[in-house]
């Protein structure tokens, strides 16, 4: 690792990752920042494409991730820079000294449904209709891979996937899970050409409970937006309409743990099909 | 309702309000601020004291807010104030206009538990322990809520119930739902010696499956800190320790989602019990 290190915030590479904190810059360079050890730690173990870390020379580097980063000596450029540049690509308020830099992992949901068909496997995907809290995304991402949603299908109108509260929120879920970005309607209409049920969340007068649903091999859950709930067009294309009972005075529950009160049953229901 | 206003936050009344942004005066004072109309309309509606209010003269109130306080009128003074005054006393981006000042609802813990005890209903409990980030607790409060908790109970080390983060988030279910502050080791010794049952979450290699629990009628569960879990004295007091089974790499859940799915699971156990 490098010794001498970047110290003006005006250096290029600086610059070039500054515009990564913007949506404009992460579409245009295909790349994204990651803060923190541990996420960056869980990116490299993941196989993420990390290309670029600067670290805060004067800290000692976290010894897991001194480890991890032993395994990928050769494809990542490390290199040592100042507290102002550190602080200048952090979103925090905290600074960990430690940002990343990594190339976003452009899978094809095409070839993706392909290879799963030929398994033959169950699969249970989650298709998010305008989330557009970052926390609440990351926080969806975090249930959906610790609850084994095999993918998650991001519909227009939800926050950029690569926002840093989202990443943050992800917890590291991000590099493990498959995510797609596709219209909903879409990936509604050929999930039940193939075979698939869409499960709907919303508080509609015809909707059933979430524990009373058929949850079949092939599920897929639709979660909307935190104030108006899921669109028109999902609705319109639900196998059934499913609700979380409320039985206080709330008007809804929080996207983020809707979306786990739904999988986690269907998980469970998934299991108790198979066993 | 004035209709000339403040328009100094030098005003007594704006700096005396100002204090309770931070928890030192909220505990001096015995009071707290809300902001938004929805939430000042779900205090009203409540029954919380709501004591002023100071609105945004240039603004139109809104209307469901300016009907229920029709039904207060004499309790609540009303201020107009200009938009410095109600910016000096907001924390969020995008000030709402409205800002009010509710004292905070002192419950009886013992008193509570008598009551409950006299109508012989079960009882579901939820313990919170060091939850430390104000939009866990918040979602925490919201989720608990609408599930239909009886109670909350909050430990030493949790944040401040009344912390302007964790007011927004609960989505005003703070003002429906009973909160105490009490040291949890006490309230679960006392649990127990009255007959109920504690669940507590961990990812203890004793612990079983949320959904295998024996969730009885005088259930309380416990929910840990985000990163340190739950406290040893409340593991040493459990009568099942329990979890949420992780099907992918992920670490852990975001507590407000591991409450939600357990208060859920409890709800619906509970129910099926009664029926």
């Amino acid at each position: 690792m490098a010794q001498e290190g970047i110290t003006s915030v005006q250096n290029p590479l600086v610059k070039r990752l500054h515009q990564l904190l913007e949506r404009k810059g992460r579409e245009a360079q295909g790349r994204f920042l990651i803060e923190g050890a541990h996420l960056v730690e869980e990116a490299l173990k993941s196989g993420a494409e990390v290309t670029t870390i600067l670290y805060d020379a004067e800290r000692d580097m976290d010894a897991a991730l001194r480890r991890e980063l032993g395994n990928h000596a050769r494809e990542v450029q490390v290199v040592a820079a100042s507290d102002a540049v550190l602080a200048k690509l952090s979103e925090t308020k905290s600074p960990q000294g430690i940002v990343a830099e990594v190339k976003r992992a452009e899978r094809s949901w095409a070839e993706w449904m392909q290879e799963r068909e030929a398994t033959g496997d169950g699969k249970l995907l989650l298709l998010l209709d305008e989330i557009q809290d970052p926390g609440n995304l990351g926080t969806i991402l975090r249930t959906a891979e610790a609850a084994g949603v095999d993918a998650v299908v991001l519909g227009k109108g939800c926050v950029d996937l690569y926002n840093g509260k989202v990443v943050r929120a992800t917890m590291g879920a991000l590099f493990r899970l498959p995510v797609f970005s596709r219209p909903l309607p879409e990936v509604a209409d050929e999930w039940k050409e193939r075979g698939g049920r869409l499960l709907v969340s919303t508080l509609h007068e015809k909707s059933i409970s979430y524990d009373a649903a058929d949850y079949a091999q092939q599920t897929a859950i639709v979660i909307g937006n935190e104030g108006r709930g899921v669109s028109r067009a999902m609705v319109d294309r639900a196998d059934q309409l499913v609700h979380i009972p409320i039985y206080g005075r709330a008007e809804s529950l929080n996207a983020a743990v809707a979306a786990g009160i739904f999988v986690y049953e269907a998980k469970k229901k998934l299991k108790d099909r198979l066993s």
